[in-house]
């Protein structure tokens, strides 16, 4: 039960290094980036790509703890890891790396990092207020400058609409495809719709347009022959899954869950929320919302995953940190807090990309799954 | 060879909270605080209190994991246990605690702190640019606010400019002390000062000038007598020791060491830079400035070690890590490559509150005093 979106996904993945460096011979700027708080439309309006950055491979972590502490969360020794092996074709393919002030893991990680590779890094405030959001706006807008002057294309209000439209189309198909997986049985695996996630971040955007619009064509296909997967609706919620970083998806569906949502930034942290407009300020306060744990008071994330439950008929949730991540682990008993006071069940899984707690973690996820 | 300032500093401390009641039941307004970058003139000027809090003792801490963490950073986890278990007189006395967004892991720990007693948390920027200096004066300015508010006392120029002006002395007496520290042998135990530093968090500010007064008069006279300690010259530098941790200056003294100086909260970050005027302004700058590694490129931490290690004429470095501290963690790769290109010996040190790896820790430092 094949989807063929999905097949096309891999095809796409497997040549996007050689389409890239192509893009890039041709004289397009290459933006790195690992977050989604940096907002990718200022960079495609000047005729430049954002591209994300890996960091979802054990392999690159012994490197890193060359320079970096070993009680560090793996996705950041990952990253590291791999600028400093050179071993990533994104790392390698860009002209400047964009990192943000969102944890003090990575702010710090970038201070080492700098020396390996030219950096920009936007200072995301701690705060949600109207001070921290006129800071965040300049930083948009210095983003903007350094990507103009990068790359010598003057972003034109047109140019910008454009891309605004262009990114806003992309969030519309993945609230299409959230829409889908409400169906019972539920039309796609989590694992395929993982892909697509950590995919997008590595892809052309258009592709990743195409893509989508084609996989949304078959869901719908499926939805009215009721095909599917049955099992328990899982929600993931907690830190990102960046490619190759399978390992919790895999066992949820491997133990007769099905995942059908992501609270997280491979899943609604990428595309909630449309801008509306198209000025700088518009773009700014989009990206603002998101509701990472990085933030004090980040209760929107909390009311998030309640109406994500109700919204995807979830039967658990699973609740994500990356060993070491303070702020999403913290988070953690606020969320758990909420959730048992709502009857929803939850469990609470903090693991790094080592595969030696494998069949622990399934033992444990087999139980939470019979249980609910 | 005891010191009489010391004697009366720990006198002090054995009734301070005696005293802190007594002054509470006067109508005097108490502030909790965990950090040297709350700025306690703006307290002094309410004729308010402001207070350290406890967080150095291993015995809160599997209180506080209940509800936190075991991988988070031993102080975090310990203040938040003294509060659960209402057993930090300081706490108890707290009106309102002031948080600020320094570490990641406190900002997170605040959100669940809340629950169990008023709080009102200051929003350090990450950078130092400008932008984030201006946000850090408003955030001055909401706190006299906050404090005017909750004494009812208004803060008058001739207030804040008495307030400044005590601070300022006792920041003049820090600087005496230091110079004092410059001799061979050094005057003074590295625990003696570390005590000083932990409890001038906790006295009341007028004793702990008095008692800063007296010490230095006794060491001048030490450093006339050529009194003093002999010993490989240690400079501490990484996180702060609060009261209850001193475990790793009590290993360094043991094996032949003398700590002459600490680049910590509980030490020159507390009281380098004078505040040069009398408005929030200037306030609000010499807080600003301490180079805490919380913050995204603060190299003048590492000026500051070299400038020190010449200053004191320091043998070796002891860099301290409290377990799980990212920043000051990932920051000690800078400093020992800085270090180490000007051939001064470093050692890292990441430990926690428990006693299971002091034996460890011993041999470590012996050897390493041995060999500087």
């Amino acid at each position: 039960m094949k989807l063929k979106a999905i097949e096309k996904l891999m095809e796409k993945f497997k040549n996007r290094k050689e389409q890239l460096y192509k893009q890039k011979e041709e004289g397009r700027k290459v933006f790195g980036m690992f977050c989604a708080y940096v907002p990718i439309e200022i960079i495609l309006a000047a005729n430049a790509i954002p591209v994300g950055l890996c960091g979802g491979k054990n392999d690159t972590i012994p490197i890193a703890e060359e320079d970096l502490p070993r009680n560090l969360c793996p996705l950041i020794k990952s990253s590291y890891g791999f600028k400093k092996a050179k071993s990533c074709p994104y790392f390698e393919a860009s002209d400047i790396v964009i990192g943000e002030t969102t944890c003090e893991g990575k702010k710090k990680m970038f201070e080492l990092m700098e020396k390996m590779v030219p950096m920009h890094i936007m200072h995301l405030p701690h705060m949600k207020d109207e001070d921290s959001l006129k800071i965040w706006i300049k930083e948009v807008e210095k983003l903007k400058e350094l990507v103009e002057k990068e790359t010598g294309n003057k972003i034109t209000e047109e140019k910008l609409k454009e891309a605004v439209d262009k990114v806003n189309k992309l969030r519309e198909l993945f609230y299409k495809l959230y829409e889908l997986r409400k169906n019972k049985p539920a039309p796609i695996k989590g694992l395929d719709v993982l892909k697509l996630f950590q995919f997008a971040y590595l892809l052309d955007i258009d592709d990743t347009i195409e893509i989508l619009e084609d996989l949304i064509k078959e869901l719908e296909e499926r939805v009215k022959k009721g095909e599917g997967y049955d099992g328990k609706r899982i929600l993931i919620t907690g830190c990102p899954m960046v490619a190759g970083n399978n390992k919790i998806v895999e066992l949820i569906e491997e133990v007769g869950g099905v995942v059908v949502g992501e609270e997280s930034c491979t899943g609604t942290r990428y595309f909630e929320n449309f801008v509306e407009g198209y000025s700088i300020e518009d773009i700014a306060k989009r990206y603002f919302k998101i509701p990472c744990a990085c933030r004090y008071k980040n209760d929107e994330r909390i009311e998030n995953i309640k109406r994500l439950v109700k919204e995807l008929d979830v039967d658990g949730v699973v609740y994500y940190t990356l060993q070491y991540c303070h702020t999403f682990n913290i988070e953690g008993k606020k969320v758990e807090d909420a959730l048992k006071e709502e009857g929803i069940p939850i469990i609470r899984i903090e693991t790094d990309y080592s595969e030696s707690d494998r069949e622990q973690l399934k033992t444990r996820l087999e139980a939470f799954i019979e249980m609910i």
